[in-house]
This record gives C-alpha cells, sequence and structure tokens, in this order.
C-alpha cells in the first residue's frame, strides 16, 4: 500500500531479496493498492505487481495474501494494521509509526491477538555500519556509555515556495521533524545505547506560512515545528542529545551519531553511510585514533553478499536487508525487530517530548 | 555470458534498468551461458534468466537474441565479440577489452563490419560525480589542464595465501593491474583530459610465486607485475600520473584522480563515490576551497532517477546506468560510449606501457 | 600573575607579539607574580621576566607597572582585576571571567571608574578561521541564522585516576565544563550569533568520587558536573544547541560549532582550526557543498603576519593575536573586544544554564 | 645570513628553543648578515639580534661566533658553509643542500676537515607526525614497504603574473620544484624507507616566459621546469612515485606522502601536519580501517614540550625542534641529522632525476 518514494524503495526490496539473499521465503509480488488508478497500473507494470487494486479493504479478504507492506503517510498506519491482522496478514510498516501511543498500542494489540509477524521499518539499523557499531558496543569496547549524540538534519525546508504538503500537517504527520526524523534517531538510540529515562524538547517554527500545494497563490498555516532540539537521559545513565531539523542549509539526508563510552567511541553519517568511525582505547596511546572503517566486508553484516570490499552499497540495500529477516520471520513464525514494541517505546519518548516542547518542562518516562 | 563477479552485476543491471529509468527497449533475460550447467541453473533462476546453455556459439544463431552481454575473463572476450557481431548481435563487453591492439581491431573490424552497436563497459564513466567531473570540464571550469593523477589501489594480494588465479596468468589476463584497474584509469583519461601523446611505466613484483588454485600443496610463478606506475603527457600538455596496484595494504578499492587546471581543480575518490571535491578559481579569493559536492541531486546525471538528494547509490549502479544507454542504442542503432573505438585507444596506452615496462625508455604514442 | 599552562602561553604571546606585529607599544616583561618564589625565578628566567614577586598586591603599587595579565585559576580573578584597576592599571584577564555575575559587575565596575582598558581573553575569537566566520556572516553570505551548535568536548576526566585538582572543586571553578569550557562556547555563540533570549541545561556526574590531588590514597567529592548540555533560543529567532563535555573519549581538545542559516553555513574545527567549511547557497546547484577553506592567506586577519599561504599556524598564535590588539587599545585608550561586558554577558547566560541544570526549567535571559 | 622568509623563521627558531625546551647551549643571536643595512638593521631589531653586518666572510673571522645558520639562496650554500666550515664555525643550513653534488661533496669535505658540526634543515624530519611515522615503521608496525608516494604541490605559478623570481633561474636555483619541492620529497622517502636504486623523472614546462621581477613591463625566460614526475625503486625493492609542481591549483603548501607495507600502511599532509593516517593490519579484520591520530601528546616526539594533547602546533615548530638538536650536537660534538652526507645522497636522486628528465631513460644509483 503506497506507491511513491516510499513504494518504489519497498517494491524494490521484495524484488531484490531473492537475489543477493535466501530468504526462506519467495515474496510474490500480488497486489499493489493505492488511489489513482492510472498511475497505480503503470507503478504495478515498472515494479512487477500483478494486480491493482484501488480497495485495500477488500484486498485483505483475500486468501492468497500472506503479508502487507504499509508505505502510506503516518495518519493511516493504524487503521491499516489493525485491519490487517485481524485478517491475519503479517505486517511489514513504515515508519513513522503512528500518530500517538495509544493508536500504536491498538496495532500491537491487533497483532498480538492476531499472532502475527509485525515489523517496523526503521532501515537504519540494518545499515552494515550501524550493525557494526552494534557489535562493537556488545563486544564490549566501548564500555560503559557517557553520550549519546543524534542528529537528523535535512534542509528542504529552507525554500520558501516549498508547499504545505501532508508532512506539515498535524492531521496527517502529528508533528514536523520530531515524528519524521526524530523517530529514527530515537530508534537507533535505543537500538545502541537502551530504554530513556527523561527528555526534553525544544522546538521552533522558522516560518509559519506556505503556498499550498494544490493552489500556490494561496498560502495556509504550517502545523508543525521546522526544528526539535532534545536532551535527555538514559536509564543506564547515559547522556542524550537529539537534534532534528528541516532548516540545516546544505545538509541533505544529514543522519549522524556519536557514541562517546568509557572505553572508546564511535562516530556515523548516513551521507558516508559505508564507513564507520571507531575510537579504541585499548590502542596504544601513542597511536590511537578514531579509525575510518569501510564496511564492505564479508565479515560484516548482509554486505558480503553484494559486492567485494571497497563497492559500496546505497540507501536502498537497508531496505532490502529488512525484507529478508521479515520473510524469515514470516516462515519461522518468529518476531523480527524493530517491531511494534519497539514503536510504542519510540512513540513514548516522542509523545514526551512533544509534551516538553509545550510546556517547557523535563519529562519523566516511567516505566 | 560468464555468470559470476561481473555476471551478478550485469544481470542485476538488466532488471533493475527498467525500474529505475524507461530504456527505449526492454531487456529480455533470455539466455544465459556458462561452462558448470548446475551452478549456471542456479544462477539462472535466482537472476530471472529463462534459460540456460553451456554452449554459447549456438545460442548466437538463434533468432530471437538481439544483443550479447559478454562478462567473461579478458582472454575470451575477442573470439567471442567477433562471433557475435558475425552473428549480427550488438555486443556489450565486459573491461580489459582484449589482450592486444590486434585482438581489438578485429573486434572493431568486425563490429563494424555487421553494424552493431559495441559497448565497451568502463562503468565508473556513468558514476554521477565523475560525470559532474565531466561536465565542470565542458563548461570551462578548470580552463587549461596541467595535471592527471590516477590512481587504482587495491590490496588483496598482499596476503600470501591468495592463489595464482586466472588475473595472476599472462595467457588469461595479459597482464596485471596494468590491464585490470590500468584500462580504467586510462579510460578516465581520456574521457576526462583526452589523448596521450607518450608514456613511460615501471612495474615490479614483489612476490613470484604462490599457491596454485588447484592445489594449494603446489606453488606457481606469477607471470604478470604486482604494481605498474606511469607517467605520461597528453597530446594537450598535461602531464599524466597513474598508479595500479594490488599491494596497498588498506586500500580496498581506492580507485581515486586528481585534475589540476588553470581555472580550477578536482579530486574524486570511488571508495567514497558519490562526492566530488572542487576547486573554483573564481571563488573569492578569501574564500575559496575544495568544495565537497555530493552527487545526489535531479540535476546530476543518472541519480535523480533514484532517491531524494542525499540519499546515495552504490557500486552496481554505474551498470543500470550503462545498460539504459546501450539498450537506446540498440533502439536508435546509434553509438554508446565507450565503445570499441575507445577500447582499442586504451590498449594503445596499456600495451605503450608494457613495452616502457620491459624497455625502460618512453613510449611515444604517434597517431 | 600566574605561571602554569596559561602562564606559557601568556608570557609567549608578550614575547612573539613584536616579532610578527607591530603594536603600537612595545610590551616590558617587567615582573611575573606567583606563589613558589623557586619554580617562579625558573620560570622568569625562562621566559625573559625581569622579576618576580611573590605578593602581587605590591606589584600593583609600583609605578612602572601599566598594565597587569592575570592568568591564575577563576576564583582570583575578581580580586585581582579589582585591585589591579583601582592601581589604574590595565587589564588583560583570562577566562572563565569570573565565578558569578555579581564578581563580575564589581570588576566592570572598577574598571569603568579607573578608566582602564579590560579584555577577557576568549581567544578563539582571534583565531583567523573565526574571524573568517564573522566576515562571511557579517557579508551576508549565511543570512538569517536558524541553527547554532557549539560542542566542546575533551576526554581528561574518563581516566578515573585523575586527581579531584581545582577545576574539579565549586570554591574555585564555580562549576565543571559549564564554566570552562562553556564560557568559551557562550562566548563564540555571542560573537558570531547574537545575544540569547532563553537557555536550559542538563548536567551530568558520571563519577562523583576522586583521589585527592594532595593525598592519592584517599578521595574526595567532585563537586561539579562532568558534562552539561544546553539548548536555547536567540533573541534573533536562531536555536542554539550547547555540549560541553570532558568524558568525550577520544576527544582532545574537540571545540567545534555548527552555522546553518538561510543563504548559507558555516563549521569549524579547533583540531583542524586553520580550516574552515563553508557552504554558499550561491553556487550553482549542481556544484555546491561545503568548501574546505584553508585560512593561511594575507587576506585573512592577522595570520598573514606569520608564514605564506598554507603554512600552518597553532594553538598560541591566538594569543599573540590578542595581545597586539590589547596594546593598541592601551596605546589608544580604546577598547578591545571581548571585554568585561562581554564577560557579564556571557555569565549571564552560564548562571541561567546553572540554574535551569538544578531546576529543570527553562530559564529566560531577560535584558 | 638571510634575512626573509626563512630569515624569519629560523630567527624564531633561535628565540623560541630556549623557552620551550632545554639545549644543552643557550644560543646567542649575535650577527645577522645581509646586503641592504636598512632592512637589515629592522630585521636584527625586531629579532633581537645585538649586530648587523653586510660583510658575511668578516663575521666569520670573530672569535665569538661558534655557529653559522646560513638562510640564503641555494647557490650561496656552498661558498658560504665552506668558509664558515674552514673558520670552524658549526653550519646550520637551509635547504636545498647545493646546486650538485660535487658542490655538496666540497661542502661536506670542508667540513669534515673542520671537525664541525653540520646540519641541513629538512625541517620536515622533525614533525610531529613524521617522527611518529618513523616510529611506526622502526616498529614493525608496517613491515616490508611495498610502495612509497610523495607529493608536493604548490600552486603559485599559475598565477601569470608572477614574476621571474630567482627561485625560476638556473643559476640561482639550479632546477625548478625538483630541486626546491622535490629535495624535501626525497629527505623524507630516504628518512622513512631507504637510499634509491634507480629513478626517472619527467618534467615539464607549462609557461616559458614571464614578466621580469625588476621591470614587469618586460618578460624573460623561464629556465627551469614547472613540474617534475619522478618513479623509481629504492634498494630494498619498494616502489617510489614522486611529484612535484608548482602548478596545482587550489594546493597552498601540499606535501603528502603514503606508504603501504605488508602489515600497515601511513598517509600524511603538511597542510594537516598534526595528524597521522596509521592503517594496521593487525586490527581485527571486521575493525580496522586508518587511524586519524592527532600528534600532540607528550608520548609524541617534541610537542608535549609545548601544550597540552589536542591543541595544535604549526609551521615553524619544526624549526625550533631542530634548533634544539643542533644546539646539543654543538655541546656534544656530535652528529645530527640530516646532516651534509645526507645532503649529498639526496642531491645524488636529484642529479640523478634531473639527468633522466633530459635524456627520458631510467638512470641507476650506483652504490
Amino acid at each position: 500500500m503506497g506507491h511513491r518514494f516510499m513504494g518504489r524503495a519497498h517494491s524494490n526490496a521484495w524484488n531484490q531479496v531473492t537475489k543477493f539473499f535466501d530468504p526462506a521465503l519467495k515474496p510474490v509480488l500480488q497486489v499493489v493498492c493505492g488511489r489513482d488508478e492510472e498511475s497505480l497500473r503503470a507503478f504495478a507494470d515498472r515494479w512487477g505487481w500483478e494486480e491493482i487494486a484501488t480497495d485495500w479493504r477488500s484486498v485483505l479478504q483475500r486468501d492468497d495474501i500472506d503479508a502487507v507492506d504499509i508505505a502510506t503517510p503516518t495518519h493511516l498506519h493504524a487503521e491499516m494494521a489493525i485491519a490487517a491482522a485481524e485478517a491475519g496478514k503479517h505486517v511489514f510498516c513504515e515508519k513513522p509509526f503512528a500518530r500517538s501511543v495509544s493508536e500504536g498500542q491498538a496495532m500491537l494489540a491487533a497483532a498480538e491477538k492476531a499472532g502475527i509477524v509485525h515489523y517496523l521499518n526503521h532501515n537504519y539499523r540494518r545499515c552494515p555500519a550501524v550493525l557494526m557499531a552494534k557489535r562493537l558496543i556488545d563486544d564490549g569496547e566501548i564500555g560503559e556509555i557517557y553520550h549519546w549524540r543524534g542528529a537528523y538534519q535535512q534542509s528542504w525546508l529552507v525554500n520558501p515556495q516549498h508547499p504545505l504538503d501532508w508532512k506539515l500537517r498535524k492531521a496527517t504527520a502529528q508533528a514536523g521533524p520530531l515524528w519524521d526524523l526524530g523517530s529514527h534517531a530515537v530508534d537507533l538510540a535505543r537500538f545502541l545505547v537502551g530504554e530513556f529515562r527523561e527528555i526534553d524538547c525544544r522546538g521552533k517554527q522558522f516560518r509559519s506560512e506556505r503556498p499550498l500545494a494544490e493552489d500556490s497563490s494561496k498560502s495556509g498555516q504550517v502545523e508543525v515545528e521546522c526544528a526539535a532540539l532534545m536532551t535527555g537521559e538514559f536509564t543506564n545513565g547515559a547522556l542524550a542529545s537529539i537534534e532534528t531539523t528541516r532548516y540545516a542549509t546544505g545538509r541533505l539526508n544529514h543522519h549522524t551519531f556519536e557514541i562517546y563510552g568509557r572505553k572508546g567511541s564511535i562516530t556515523w553519517d548516513m551521507e558516508d553511510m559505508n564507513r564507520l568511525q571507531f575510537y579504541s582505547g585499548k590502542d596504544l596511546p601513542d597511536r590511537c585514533g578514531f579509525r575510518d572503517i569501510i564496511v564492505t566486508d564479508r565479515l560484516h553484516d548482509y554486505v558480503g553478499a553484494w559486492w567485494p570490499p571497497g563497492h559500496i552499497i546505497g540507501y536502498e540495500h537497508g531496505f532490502v536487508h529488512a525484507a529478508v529477516d521479515f520473510l524469515d520471520a514470516c516462515a519461522a513464525g518468529g518476531v523480527v525487530s524493530p517491531d511494534f514494541h519497539d514503536g510504542i517505546a519510540g512513540l513514548k519518548v516522542l509523545e514526551a517530548a512533544a509534551e516538553s516542547m509545550k510546556s517547557g518542562w523535563r519529562v519523566s518516562l516511567a516505566s
């Protein structure tokens, strides 16, 4: 369901997964859903979908459908995921998970009741360099973590002509970069460091009016923040600093993190996603420094399935990695992470941040 | 023809090209050829080839084949390309072009006699950052070029256990990194700077014996150089420095170039292939410096067909870009570059370098 | 006054200033003050001070002293600066300015009453690359500023054996990295962006006990924070993110900033202090990117007085640049920035941050 | 002797050496020599030279002079150094050593006959990062060396208005970048890798006429090459690639090297001189990469005498490091490297390269 940017990235993943990997199940691209029949037909022809449908609910009733991939705007996730679960279909759901914790909880309840596999597509978790960071942490190379810094900086709203699209309206997007980009940053923080104990957030609107998407001679109100800065603390005592913005001129998809621990440190930048910077305190003191690891070796997760060392992979490959694990989970009836539990945990942080953005107070995340 | 590393990269290109681009012809993956039926069958199943064949010559006689993709070791290129041309098939040929200029000339003669489309797959020409370099040069941003430096550094032979494979034997590979890596470096030099007037080359064997691939308890003689350093001059007066090696510890696929011109300069590194460094002498003198251009915009060649700005592409995407242009040329009966003319021009430089490597003299490339 | 790390950096500045610059007054290194006569004598001999004194108050009464350089721990600044001003001496004062706004106000009052030149040594303002950033902002190359990020990351407290020195006690240092490093970050923020409207701060102690400096078999309580994270807003609407820490493994003196504006962006890193990264939105859209400006040209501030372009300067050179401006101000009876006004303005931000660190609330900086 | 760029760098070194180090002898800046009395007087006043002299020969006869610092153009080195040696003065000589091997041999003969300390100022040998490279090699971290690449790229001749100064005339400079920059590159190659067995060189003039320095309305012939590219081989079997140019737009003082060995690799860039990139093959294979070592620690050579870790030093500091070793050698009657033996060894390589540049043949360096 959904056939634009994310629809393409997802369709590509389903096509590529059996070429480079050996999932336990082979996906069949049976039906693609959308609203506009003409563009949907062209999309299906291009990507190899066998059928199209404009009524997604009817598709859920079909016996020949085992899994549903939801790649629609945020506000549609809950309705679709719940219906899919009730129909007994496994769910592969694009992020941000939902508009609220309560929506997310309903999604999880439906999934658990149905016993389906549920996956939330925070694709960066399956970037080989991010998995290398995880491996270093799990190996004890970083030790007690003192600092997490996650920044996700884009610049597409600097242009005053950018229209008031669905990402700028509360009803469809819930929030601005806090939801869209912050959900990624929070997910990686939880994946690599742990759960949050407390958060605060400061938001800002740099521009409050924009031309309407449907009629650029008129303008409307931007309903979400333009940037959101958070600080917080993890339950393990580490400090968090998170920055999300759509106003960082010169930054395109600048998703970065820094982790400083007692024994070592790590930094990463999505725009240079095949590399990881690692500082080991175990190196001899006259010859220590951040190492520029090119994460393209057979020894690294997933990436050995592609090309020889030094031949980099791109943005879309993380989706293929997710596809293989999702398919394996469907075959085994198992779990795949992140899932709807992670979605709820992430939303709790974002909701607390949103509350802090309004009140100006720190918000505790009682477990 | 050929189904290992290059077979995968090529098959992927034929699959992906219609997803992200709109070539004038849609490729049908009809027959894949190879020697081992079992592995070939598995390969065909994985990549969507409809049939397999172990006798490539018989395939060339089929009427339902319009084009042939040659992804075999170097020494097979001439025989296959000539037979394909004689059968009236368009040819997409992997590099290095051939073992010698005379082999290449026979290939070109056959291709021209048959009036087919012939393409030589120097894939780096279609890396968007390389095309951005070309655009800057063509726009006059670099001006008269003083220096070209091309280096292609790998490290896979540092391991003394690496066996004596086909790339280390003269009969199959003709030469070592001079042919394998040097053909790329020379192709980019010709693409971006111009024709060579003179070349000299110094080669070196760091290790002369290696275990046999077929029986590692025995060893055999390495028949090609381990590294080759060239200097030369272009017909337009620019100096060239070219380095190719398989003994650069820490370098995986470190293919770089530097261009210094009167008005500006450019540097590029394949391991960071989505970026181009550009120095413009037109910038105000207190604020000039090498710019780190992230070549992922709709305005850049090919890359806009993939993902939004800042979402990088990987190694295999250049093959897809080649596929679209090859298909368009087949439809139009036109030409696509680089072609066999380029192959011959490149081989002339490599043969002159090989001669210099033996004699120790500078070799002139009279036109 | 003071003859350790800062004493050396300051003495060097007074020696070097007349070699590379032409200040309106030539400094005479008349008396150096300290507590331990023996080490003070050695220091004076090494650096060319003509006399030593252990009673700094008596020195202030001498007629042959025109200016006083205060390079002592923070808690001594106010007493010394006020006495110096009352004695009619110009004051060159090391940072952090003082323990509190009220101390600072007393210092300023004394200075203004006496009509002396007062300078506060935030040395990074005179790093040529920082001045280049200022020039770009003043030239309108950045436009309306959306984001300021200042981070000052060190790692010397990661070692659990580091003793409880004066920088870890409240009475001498007032606070931890908030005061020591944050004063620099806030000063650069004020220099480059403007005044703060609001601030909040989150502090953390990662280790609360350390061996005593005087007896390492005993331990005592760390009285200051180990790290402090701030977010805030400037009066011009820009957002601020500031991070200071002594627990960033692998970072030595990692003082960085990022500025994102409507027309362009800037980043800088003190560990690579001769360079500035500048993104100009005016560059053609297919060839824009962060430029790596090597700030070593005659056209750049101060640095042309040293060596030819490309020959970098080091940490201590900023102190020399401060010395020349201070001497010129003494000659002219003028002002030099930053001065005690800036010291107070900076302390207001730090005091508000300290208050927020305790209360958890955002603190407004009413003017 | 000599009081311009190098005169300043040398005078600074003699002033600074006793501040930051404890040489066995304290230098007294007794007499500075030059041709123009007026500018010489100003120079002496600024830098603390006690006397000036326009007849350097007479100064050599004085008993109160122990050592002579030669910072003049190349063609004057031999005459001055020989006279100084004959007068029994220790000699600190700026590079390039001399115009020819035979000049250099006469210099060495005089020095050895007199039993003086002789030092040749290849200042980059005492850059802490270069010494760290030497330490890694000596520790066996690199192993058998396969490749040395040294490049020294500047751009000051790209400007067609740059006049025909002494560096562009054969009588005063002997050669172009081959001598000026190549002497540095060859010295580092010899310091870090070993002696050369064979060399070849390709030179080029990009512009043959330039305005006269004395009358810019007239022009004259450039008598030296604009760029020189060398390849060669060391006696230990490593390959060498050396590039020197004054036409690399965007490069100011871009002096770099790359060393690839069996166990590890190193790269360095003078424009970022406080860092060294080190790849260790001993790191675990999934986490190896080039380490960015910030060479500013107490454990590193020389640099601990300056500032705390992370506080970088600049171009001139290498001269101070040379001064301390020269003074210690004078006190002990010992040797300091590089010395005139190194000067001759370097000139043998440069003369062979110059011969190759003319003949187009490889030139053997028989020992």
